[in-house]
């Protein structure tokens, strides 16, 4: 190991780097749940965090690695979401699919629809990313899939759906219209296209 | 108006002309199918035509109405692709449906599922267009969504459908859930997304 003192800037401390790293990560989500991937540059979530462009390649080897550290930030925020509402064993199950529903709602307000769902935008512009990110976002759709089906389950056994009901593939098929629901009401940028959607599907479930 | 000849290339005729600017839709169709507009250059269009950078200006005054074209010619397809199978008298209203998510679903397979729907695509990324895309992208949904809930009406005329059937609501579902099961039949690369779709679409209507 070399003593001689490094020359150029002062290398930050462990902690500070850390920071650093998931303040990036927090500008990435910002950047990427508004405007996807492909047409995303770098510079703008640098600025926001006030990291000099050379100084990226210190935090993360590619944009690619950036991109799959955002991805899984996201992932966790979005299943600790989810198990908050769809864990909650003081409520029926069908309300607190509701409920979780209710709350994403009112975070795409909140932002007047400007942000999405991550893995919905980078799901959509797929075939223009690196080819790692494909199992990893069909991942987490099974990751949340797994949760509604877990809560479509406890309804079934409550006999608030149908004994027929295959859970797995009502449960994806509340992730495939979800998607489509977030889309729409950022393109009208009314939450009336969501409330119609949720509706339905409730309306619609085997009983 | 000068009858000095004219420098430099020799103007095409109109017919070469129009020609040029129907190629230049065409291959602006597929290349945003594909990719969308944000992230699409102008060059790969321009160069499968054989069009030089410099006289894209002579067939569209901007990237703009370009994008604006473009989207007129993928609707116009795609309303009559809808009327040929949804203003079939000879089939019952809820097979017509039927028949148009097969035509599609056979679309996207020999598409190796790289072509989505240009108004999913489009509607995805909307924040990053012109803002005169957004009430364009809105009435093709708009004029889409009409023509199912014309089709469900009859259904429910038929008594194929509950008579308190919303129709036009349904109809908006019906669209909201396809194009959240074409983005996620393109990420997983298998028509098993839109066929679980549409199937529940079917197996849950109000009867």
């Amino acid at each position: 190991m070399t003593t001689k003192p490094r020359r150029g800037r002062p290398l930050k401390n462990a902690q500070e780097n850390r920071d650093t790293k998931a303040e990036l990560i927090r500008s990435g989500l910002e950047q990427l749940t508004e405007n996807g991937f492909a047409s995303s540059g770098i510079d703008p979530i640098l600025k926001r965090v006030g990291v000099p462009k050379g100084s990226f390649y210190h935090y993360f080897p590619s944009k690619e690695a950036f991109g799959l550290a955002v991805i899984e930030s996201y992932a966790n925020y979005f299943a600790n979401k989810l198990d908050t509402y769809l864990l909650d064993v003081n409520t029926p199950p069908l309300i607190r699919i509701k409920n979780f529903a209710n709350n994403a709602k009112t975070g795409l307000e909140r932002h007047h629809f400007k942000r999405g769902c991550l893995i919905g935008n980078l799901g959509q512009e797929v075939d223009l990313l690196p080819e790692s990110f494909r199992p990893v976002l069909i991942n987490v759709f099974m990751e949340w899939q797994n949760r509604i089906a877990d809560c479509l389950e406890i309804a079934k056994a409550n006999h608030d759906l149908s004994q027929s009901t295959d859970c797995k593939k009502l449960a994806e098929c509340f992730w495939i219209g979800w998607e489509g629901a977030v889309s729409r009401t950022r393109l009208v940028k009314s939450i009336a296209p969501l409330d119609n959607y949720f509706d339905n599907f409730i309306a619609s479930l085997p009983r």
